[in-house]
């Protein structure tokens, strides 16, 4: 089955101690978009300009993604760019161009309105409804979102809240959200709000699902070297929802597996600027580091 | 088979968000040591004042902790003092009175002399040398030490290093001796100054082992409410060097499902001020935690 992807399509410029790179592929939908294709076919929502390289339009294509819903409009592609410190876990904003998503509305294409599985990478929660709005009866509808929504559109977010099925934040989102510094406690808070399923991300610690009353405790993959962690969470949801679309039975007997499955590809993600790793990879790769996963956490 | 550990015997008055206890019965060797005792026969050697109380020589006991190499000496005994944050990852001392401790030169009785196990827990690496020293071909031998160690006594602890199987230090402290963000590679720096066995404790992230060329990445119990997180990477090492004094088979076979041990009986350290929840739980509710870790962390 397909999953529709809706989120930010960019160009990121990023440095780190050991270099600098502008005007990459990025945004959470092309992470998240590039994870999923692993497992089956996937569907862009988004904007870009018409400054956006015809070689990144290729680079979607080679991962088979469907760009009927991948607007290219008059003006510029919105352009990130941000700073890590040597410890990886500490950025900086530089500079956000928002070019053609300052007026960005999202249409769908008529053949993406019964997707089954719908993931709302992170971008405005009102756009994420807008989304949503278009939607016939989707199976199974996760969102992912970041501190700036939480900021400055809470009670959009909070709305969205009790129109999906899973929602994935990291950690201290989820304590800024709750209040709570627990993440147990926390998570238990944002089922409140509304998702049956909530995913704290963690980054190099992992993640924790927390559904059903129970919780699960996911690992990350471990590196021995971290070229440039963006569009790591994001790789981590498309590739989790990427599975769970390829998967047979209901979601909940799948979701655990989802998760190792998207950390695996988030790892491959942090290997590379942008999506260059993450873009050479293989399925038979992912396969294997998911088989070593499971050698790294068998007592 | 046995387990001697040398370390701090404390009096810990703390201070949470919540509240503040005074006095409470602490130092690395006495959470070790209760840790251990759940598994098998735990040996201590410190020192205490003449103040120390009478109701903390009793709890050693009903632990059947070996007091033989428990010296009380004249003067006060070690106090320390803390205060956590709100959030528990940050906490900051308010007082060390190290006491009869200043003087302390450990002297260990005939009959511990040939204990298989040995746990150096966290004291300055000149007294774990001395025990080491008095010792007749132990087993195995694992070191934990703190960050006051690295930035006092380095070279002391640099030439323990060279003595021992295991060693097991936190984060930050992985880092700060070698001089890595990575974890991975700040393990395979730390087996080159001698270790065949390196353990990085993440406190509510866990734990992860690197042997043999391979990692394990031992997950935390996760707790909903943690009162006092005092002793809890005493009460994982204790926990671990138990359960790997009283199994069957080469310490390499057992060390992951040791560490689990570990982990678990710290989860219950973490629900009471100082001992109090550690030495209140049972043997059969460690067990049942471990069987909850085993489905918390299966896919």
């Amino acid at each position: 089955m397909s999953v529709l992807i809706v989120g930010s399509t960019a160009l990121d410029s990023i440095k780190t101690a050991r270099a600098e790179v502008p005007r990459l592929l990025g945004g959470s939908a092309s992470h998240a978009a590039v994870a999923a294709s692993f497992f089956g076919p996937a569907r862009l929502v988004g904007v870009v300009g018409e400054d956006f390289p015809a070689r990144y339009l290729k680079l979607y294509r080679k991962h088979h993604i469907d760009l009927e819903g991948l607007r290219i409009a008059p003006g510029r592609t919105f352009h990130w760019s941000g700073e890590y410190e040597v410890n990886m876990n500490n950025r900086r904003t530089l500079a956000t161009e928002l070019g053609v998503f300052a007026t960005f509305s999202p249409q769908l294409p008529e053949s993406y309105r019964n997707s089954p599985f719908v993931l709302l990478a992170n971008i405005a929660p009102s756009l994420q409804h807008h989304v949503l709005d278009q939607m016939r009866r989707p199976k199974y509808v996760v969102a992912d979102t970041m501190d700036l929504w939480l900021n400055t559109a809470l009670d959009d977010l909070l709305r969205l809240l009790k129109r999906v099925d899973g929602f994935v934040l990291n950690e201290s989102e989820a304590r800024q959200l709750t209040g709570e510094e627990n993440l147990a406690r926390a998570a238990k808070k944002i089922h409140r709000l509304g998702p049956r399923h909530v995913i704290v991300k963690k980054g190099e610690h992992g993640a924790i699902l927390s559904a059903g009353g129970k919780l699960f405790v996911a690992p990350a993959y471990p590196l021995e070297r971290v070229v440039d962690p963006t569009g790591a969470g994001d790789s981590f949801v498309g590739g989790m929802m990427g599975y769970l679309a390829g998967a047979r039975g209901p979601v909940e007997g799948n979701l655990r597996r989802a998760m190792i499955y998207g950390s695996v590809v988030a790892s491959f993600c942090c290997e590379g600027f942008g999506l260059t790793a993450t873009t050479r990879t293989s399925r038979a790769a992912v396969e294997k580091r998911v088989k070593e996963l499971e050698s790294l956490t068998r007592f």
